[in-house]
């Protein structure tokens, strides 16, 4: 693998800088010492700020890094990587860790500092907080939170998908909608 | 792209007959003319024999389809396909069909015989069946249904985690958890 | 897998829309249900509308379909797909459908509606039409048919090559351009 | 890119030897100095010997090379790679080279000792004998030479998918695959 | 992408267990919390034990992480991943990073905790340990370090080739090969 | 795999001509049939024209050659192409070849005219010069000389980077620089 400086032009829709205008800030973005601020209802913040928007370095690499804070009983809830496989390496604290494979088997462990654990959605079962760093094979992973993306989309998922889909009355699609949508600030 | 039959040994983890081996029945699978029986919460049903499992001539070739079919106001439930792209062709009846971007955006339509569309989940709106045939980018797409998937897993997903990520309470999640779960037979 | 929307840019030499402005006809394309005019010497024709170019939403998924039709004694003629593999299934009537592997093996079947294939040239020896659908692991597929291709292609190739590679008189060759050219109309 | 040396098993369908075991023959393939004795109807020959099954060091390498003789008037026939790109070097005389494009161009050009084609079916015009290197972006390119394949293949092609896809006679079919077919010896 | 789980054999060379006896342990490794012990010339040490050979369950997601720890002055010398994009996180101190261009040109910066950068080849500057987490797009990325594979592979590059490449006298050669060579335990 | 010529706009960053516009000097570069004069201190010389910024129509086929150029005693120095793996045959002349494998080991041999080796770095102990055709799966493989890239970049590696790295001394490494850094002319 090499870095693809040299070409003029755009590639993979992102633009490339000719190797002569290349310098470290394209291979660089910093300030993720500190857990991010935590202000949502699950209790978790990816910091999505380190993929190939803001890292044009990473255009054409197939990497990237991302980082997740979790307050106490903090959860990263279920969600898909539409571009990208994960790994993840504990920070700090403790988390329940795990994700369900094709053949519908949970696969879960509890991890603490230090552990490194695949493709995982995680939960904060302690009393502290707790951070990971997550790895993916893309320069631009994407993330789908499952619940969001069904209850929250624009327009809406039609509700009859949703009371057939996951077996609910129309009652409670939308009070799920009214607490998943997004707050306005 | 070409078939590749010749090594002695497994490809992608599949046994690869040699080429002189190889006869047409290792390209071939029928029956898919009528519609499968559909007796199901959802009211549709996928089949799936026709990957690599089933059709050994498919392995490395990176394509395979299938066939769906829906009762009047059956529901193809959200579900991803974690290894390929997907792409629908109508065989019969009228489908509201639609899927959600990364930017939590709906795309969706209605579409009838002989429509084709990208990335489908399906929807019967119409009184008449409808089947479909869906053409993948893998010889192995894997199919994970979202719901029956996070609340029908083996072991099940902790329930804090469904309570905290759909906002729902945890009688909700039983209820939908029993209506969800595989029926005896 | 996901939809590569998000960026402002070219993506595979294809615009890329920004997600905002996507709409549901970047994913459809319609007015298939129905066999094609055919009215041609092989009695075969492939509606090859559905590709990237007139799907702009298929643009980097690396799939597509589409329809062939076949009138009584109608064929498909020997042809490659140099950027995908093909699978197709049967939507009416029945075919004689194989290829040839590279071991110079013909892998061949007849198969009827409702049959899967993989990698056909298909030949309709029955007396009823036969259409079916194929599914390529790839949004551009492209097509050449061997014989039109060798024989009628812009500038001619040199005759010498096509008497020497097929073994036969400047006669034959001759012959063949004049029935194979595309008709005026 | 490297050598995928250490695992002790299959990649590719190929066996990949332990690191320990390697050795510098497993990299090495000789006696390519001179030409290949040319013996057929068409007046070249490729020597195939260079891929993944003599030299198991190219597994999962993606390259190979291939050397191809030409006598005086002697062609390498149409025919295609199901798995490479192909590009040549002339190591000695004079070639007409060329192919053609999925819209039916025919891009040829005359080149010489030291010149480098794409993509080429080679036509030796000269009075000399002429040779190339090919190289190609797979460890097991694979090679369909059309005439060969679509008129010697075992078993044949129904004569009328041959007659109807080539526009001859049945007559000419036969005396195509009498030329054509391998000599015994 | 998913989780490949589900054959019986071989993928990539890798085992590749049945989804039925998959647990959690497949997909985890620990121990990476404190700074692993370093002694040796180059002052630093990477954790290599959480590819695909320690954690099966990487085997195709193409993703890994590595742990570097660097006492103070310590250096991860000049190196390369034959199969992987590389980018870092720092977890403690500060670090000098930076890798130099096909054109030639270095590429480098200091960095501190919470800090990511891409490719780099790190050198701790401060008088404080300092310690990062590595992504690689690879479950197996492979590492090169040049001046050891050079100066004590077995058997030896040829004195010529590095007294040539690297415009050294031979005691020069043999004054790097005595100080890189592994310490005997 | 295809010429993919038929888009208007780029692929891979390289322009992409309308397959109307295409002609044979897109896939064509002469002028490789004698050495190249070599005139510096490693005594080879690479032929690096004919790569995709030369030869157009080679964008996305993944594929090129270079020409190699050896005085007697001329070496090829230590180098990689960070995106591509390579194969060589030899024109004229005995060469020493090998590489290192990620286990440290030196695979070489003794190869002359005719014969072929995967990933080599080539020395010329032979009285006469040699030359050799490399084969690439990229059609822009980019190349590293690992000494002059990291003895003479633009800026400069740290020193400190060095001594530690190959463990020489500042007066070494200020020597290696002089003498490897390019000669002004």
């Amino acid at each position: 693998m090499g870095v693809v400086l040299f070409t003029g032009i755009n590639v993979n829709g992102y633009p490339c800088k000719n190797a002569v205008n290349v310098t470290e800030v394209d291979f660089f973005i910093g300030g993720l010492a500190n857990s991010a601020v935590i202000n949502n209802l699950v209790g978790s913040v990816i910091t999505t700020a380190n993929n190939v928007e803001k890292i044009p370095g990473l255009n054409t690499l197939g990497v990237s890094l991302a980082r997740i804070d979790y307050q106490p009983d903090g959860l990263n809830p279920p969600h898909t990587h539409p571009r990208a496989s994960e790994i993840i390496f504990v920070l700090d604290g403790e988390l329940d860790v795990g994700f369900i494979t094709t053949a519908n088997k949970l696969i879960s462990k509890s991890i603490k500092k230090g552990d490194i654990f695949v493709f995982p959605e995680g939960l904060n079962n302690g009393v502290k907080p707790a951070s990971v760093i997550a790895g993916f094979n893309s320069q631009f992973p994407g993330t789908q939170s499952i619940a969001t993306t069904l209850f929250t989309s624009t327009p809406l998922v039609p509700e009859h998908v949703l009371t057939k889909g996951f077996q609910i009355g129309t009652k409670g699609v939308k009070k799920m909608r009214n607490k998943l949508a997004p707050k306005k600030t």
